[in-house]
C-alpha cells in the first residue's frame, strides 16, 4: 500500500475545508494516500492557549475576506458559516464509526460534512444532520444514530486528538508524511514538492 | 506618482524579512510602490492578545522548519536567530528618523537591518549595531544615535503602530492597498494577482 498523508483537521475550520478539497489529488499526484485524521481543536488549543480564529480581535474581521480569496483563487465552493465556529464532537465521533464500520465511505463523510457546513450552512453540530447526511451516503442512519454513542468511537476520537497533540499539531489543516509536517492550506504546494522532489 | 503598498512589519519577524526580499519586484511589477510601515508587534499584541510564535508550545518547534522551507523556496538567504524575538523598538525609531532626514536611504536601512539579524544574527536590538549600519549606508553614525532619541522620532514610532492597530493589523507582514489587506509572507501571490487583475 502506498504511503500516507496524515491529514488532521477539525470538521469546523474553513482552512481545513479548502484543503480537504485539494489534498485527494494532490497525494494521488506523489503516489500517496490520504489518511484522514479529525481531532477536535479545542482539546489542541487547551495544550497551546490559542484560540479560534473568530475570537481574536482584528483577526476575526480579516479572515472571512482571505477566505473568500483563497477559495475563489482554487475555484473552491465556499459560504462563510453564519454559526462559526461550533462543536465538532458529534462529527469527529461519526468519523470514527463510519471508519470502523463503513471504512470504503469514510473520505465521502468527510467531503459531505464538510460541504454541508461550508456550502450549505447546515447545523453539523445536529447528530440528526449527520445522519441524514450519512443515510444519503447509504449508510443506515439509526445505526449512525446509535454507533456515535459507543464507548469504542468515544475513545478513537479523544485518542485521535491526543496523538495529534503528541505528534505537535497545534492547528487544522496540519498534514504530517513521516515526521515532516506542513501547516496549513497554504502549505499544499510546499508538500507536494516535498513529496516530489524527495526533500528540499 | 504610482501608488502604494503598505508594507507592515516588525523588525525581528522572520515572515516579514522573507517578504520584505519579494515585494519590490512585486510591487515594481504591478507598477506600485512600496511604503515601509515598521511597527512595534508587541503593542499590537496587547490588542489582539496574541504572543511571538516563538512562545506558543507546539507551534514554536514547527516554525523554524517551515521558515526553513518558506526559504529555500524563494532562495532567500535565512539563518533562524539565536536570540529570538527581540526588541525593536530603537530599529523602528532609527527607520522613522531615516525616513524624516535621509529618506533616499530608507529601504537601504530596511534591508540592511533585516539581513543583519536573519542573515547574520546581529544584536539589532542595539543601537550601537544600528549604527554601524547606518555608517555603512553613509549616512553619520553620531547623527543617527542622536537622532533616534528624539520626540518626534518616539512620536512618530508610536504613532505608526497606532495607525496600524487602527487599520487592522494584527501581524507582521501585512500589506495593505486602498482598503485591502493581505497577511502574510504567503500572500504575495494573491496580492500581485489582485493588483494586476483589478479585483478577483
Amino acid at each position: 500500500m502506498s504511503e500516507s498523508i496524515d491529514f488532521y483537521f477539525d470538521f469546523s475550520s474553513p482552512y481545513g475545508y479548502l484543503a480537504s478539497e485539494r489534498i485527494e489529488h494532490l497525494a494521488e499526484q506523489c503516489a500517496h494516500r490520504v489518511r484522514w485524521r479529525p481531532i477536535l481543536l479545542g482539546a489542541v488549543f487547551k495544550k497551546t492557549g490559542e484560540r479560534p480564529l473568530a475570537s481574536i480581535p482584528l483577526v476575526d474581521a480579516y479572515t472571512p475576506y482571505d477566505l473568500a480569496r483563497c477559495s475563489r483563487e482554487h475555484a473552491i465552493d465556499y459560504q462563510h458559516p453564519t454559526r462559526f465556529p461550533l462543536a465538532t464532537v458529534a462529527a469527529c465521533r461519526g468519523y470514527y464509526w463510519i471508519q470502523a464500520q463503513h471504512p470504503d465511505h469514510d473520505s465521502a463523510y468527510v467531503h459531505s460534512v464538510l460541504r454541508a457546513y461550508f456550502c450549505d450552512g447546515l447545523a453539523i453540530d445536529d447528530a440528526a444532520v449527520l445522519a441524514d447526511l450519512v443515510q444519503s451516503l447509504g449508510v443506515p442512519s439509526d445505526e449512525f444514530l446509535t454507533g456515535i454513542q459507543s464507548n469504542a468511537v468515544r475513545t478513537d476520537t479523544r485518542r485521535a486528538t491526543d496523538e495529534a497533540i503528541e505528534r505537535g499539531v497545534f492547528g487544522s489543516p496540519m498534514m504530517y508524511v513521516g515526521d515532516q509536517c506542513f501547516f496549513g492550506n497554504d502549505r499544499l504546494e510546499q508538500l507536494s514538492h516535498w513529496l516530489t522532489s524527495g526533500g528540499w
